[in-house]
């Protein structure tokens, strides 16, 4: 799979990011020199995506260290990533993975071990979505096999697809349809993606393809998936987040496949909000629901999904300027409705994710 | 309660409407004169929620008649309304009602016929939510029983709330807080509404009520629901439809009650699209699940919920100009998700629906 684009990268001293507030409208880039300038782009989501959140906040803590670093600037770093957003554990994996590294180390030698470890945590990120792709693989290969579509290589198709009329292909029989919500792709991850690893994996392997792309509201990253997906040439439809329930009802889901911002330790998964709507309509269908992440996104020392802390986000984002507005950026999907949940080193049960613990 | 504006009424020989496409931004009225303005108001949905879309239609076959309307053209007027839209009964059910009084006529006297029974639809919808809010009004007093807040007369608030920031409260310990989806307010009806009339009925009877108002994607009807509770004084709070999941398993919604776009013989209810996504979610979690409609929208000649037609709008409803767009404009919820269906002669098991049968 080619990637047209690159979420985040070193640039000499600074890190150049792809503003995700202007997609799909316009591909713009913004480049960070400093720690207030990465924590900005955190909160606002100009970066998103629980991984993309994780290697971003790592290279923030590069650029927030001078060249002679000492305890009580590097604490401030991290605390002032730390707090840009509450619910994607990555984040604070990242932050401790950093403190680690760091605080052993002299002063004058913490920024360029902070770069060096920034640089570690985005190659590994892009490896280990490369692996859920692989192991995500066989899940979607079976399905085919059983709707009797062997793998059969297709020709390559989109390309150009921004503002254009789509030449991607849309629902169609035989074709394995997977329902995803959010974006999980290559945008919210340094590269490749967790939730779409696995379509781009069975995409490159030949298999007819078709994702339901939820709308994703407030925020409508189902916009952003399905630019992802176009540029891809993967065919995709575009439903209201409030059309799930009667699309499997009608039999058109084969299976879902979501991302995750925080898994507890007993399986129960943190991720956008919606996501256990979906959950609870794949099993009152019998859909199997796959989460995809990597193990930097389980958070052991949280016991379950109730001491998960949800976001809540400015009434801003729906566009209404009077009266009251919830706004809670994720819901929790108990471990009792995920079939599976598909890591960089296995796909595992739910429940059995403490065989995962380091 | 006081309902600041009338959503239709007759005015000489025309019918006039408000426009709710241009809610809440605007209240606008249209003036329909002919046949056609009646067709076309239904279709993009000027007016709109199923008991009001029968009244219209009703008047529109007055507004289509000529003087002397033979029965070619009493057939062309009822063909050309019947196909506006496909989901809701009450459309169907409105025609077949004007068809039995007409059809045995003469010519001459259709057209003034068509008038009186038109009204006579109108007023009959008037006082069939009126019952459904009464014929409500127990289960939300009963929830303020158990929660301990007997009813307590309130301050009026609210009133002239458009555009200004919101006087109204928001969710608050001790109230009830009602779930709804999408509008089944007055502004679906010819008056009190049907999901909204029981709301209405206990807070003239001074129950503390709070309502979760779904933005309902991708026509955000509830953005009307909200406008029309802020009209009334009645506390709300907006919020994603991908959240109810997450506010239900936190134990914020006591009931949910939506309205109805057709019922089946066997209690299957389509209503907009999402409503069968916060039923599952009600299910899990022990929330009383309530459809509130009149008798006519309820189809003895359909068995069951797979026979509902489901209609699929435009792409063009949300906004994006190119990609593959599924939009289907309703769901199913199964009779067994239902625990009560709220009707004007009284509240009804969705499995003994039969019962009700004329």
């Amino acid at each position: 799979m080619h990637y047209p684009l690159r979420t985040i990268q070193e640039d000499g001293d600074a890190v150049v990011i792809l503003d995700q507030t202007q997609l799909p409208r316009e591909t713009a880039f913004v480049r960070l020199t400093n720690l207030e300038e990465a924590a900005r782009a955190i909160r606002i989501m100009q970066v998103r995506g629980a991984p993309l959140i994780g290697a971003t906040a790592a290279y923030g803590v590069a650029l927030g260290l001078a060249d002679a670093a000492d305890d009580a600037r590097l604490a401030r770093v991290l605390e002032t990533l730390g707090a840009t957003r509450p619910t994607a554990v990555n984040l604070h994996w990242a932050l401790a993975r950093m403190n680690a590294v760091l605080a052993p180390l002299a002063a004058s030698a913490r920024r360029q071990a902070a770069w060096d470890e920034a640089h570690a945590i985005a190659r590994a990120d892009e490896a280990a979505n490369a692996a859920i792709g692989a192991n995500g693989l066989p899940l979607l290969a079976a399905i085919a096999q059983k709707k009797g579509h062997p793998p059969d290589p297709l020709p390559e198709e989109g390309g150009d697809y921004v503002g254009q009329a789509s030449p991607v292909r849309s629902e169609r029989a035989g074709a394995v349809n997977v329902m995803t919500h959010c974006n999980a792709g290559w945008l919210a991850t340094v590269a490749h993606g967790t939730a779409i690893a696995p379509i781009y994996a069975a995409h490159d392997a030949g298999i007819d393809i078709h994702v339901w792309v939820s709308e994703t509201r407030p925020r409508n990253q189902g916009l952003l998936t399905a630019w992802e997906l176009a540029q891809a040439g993967i065919a995709h439809t575009l439903i209201a987040d409030n059309a799930a329930g009667l699309l499997m009802m009608q039999g058109r889901v084969d299976c879902v496949i979501v991302g995750a911002d925080r898994i507890a330790a007993n399986g129960d998964t943190a991720n956008k909000v919606g996501t256990y709507l979906k959950a609870l309509a794949a099993q009152a269908h019998g859909v199997p629901f796959y989460v995809a992440a990597p193990l930097s996104t389980i958070d052991f020392a949280c016991p379950d999904g109730a001491a998960i802390p949800i976001e809540e986000r400015s009434a801003d984002e729906f566009g209404v300027t009077d009266g009251h507005v919830a706004n809670p950026a994720f819901d929790v999907t108990p471990a009792r409705l995920i079939a599976g949940i598909i890591t960089e080193r296995q796909l595992v049960a739910a429940a059995a994710l403490a065989a995962l613990r380091p």
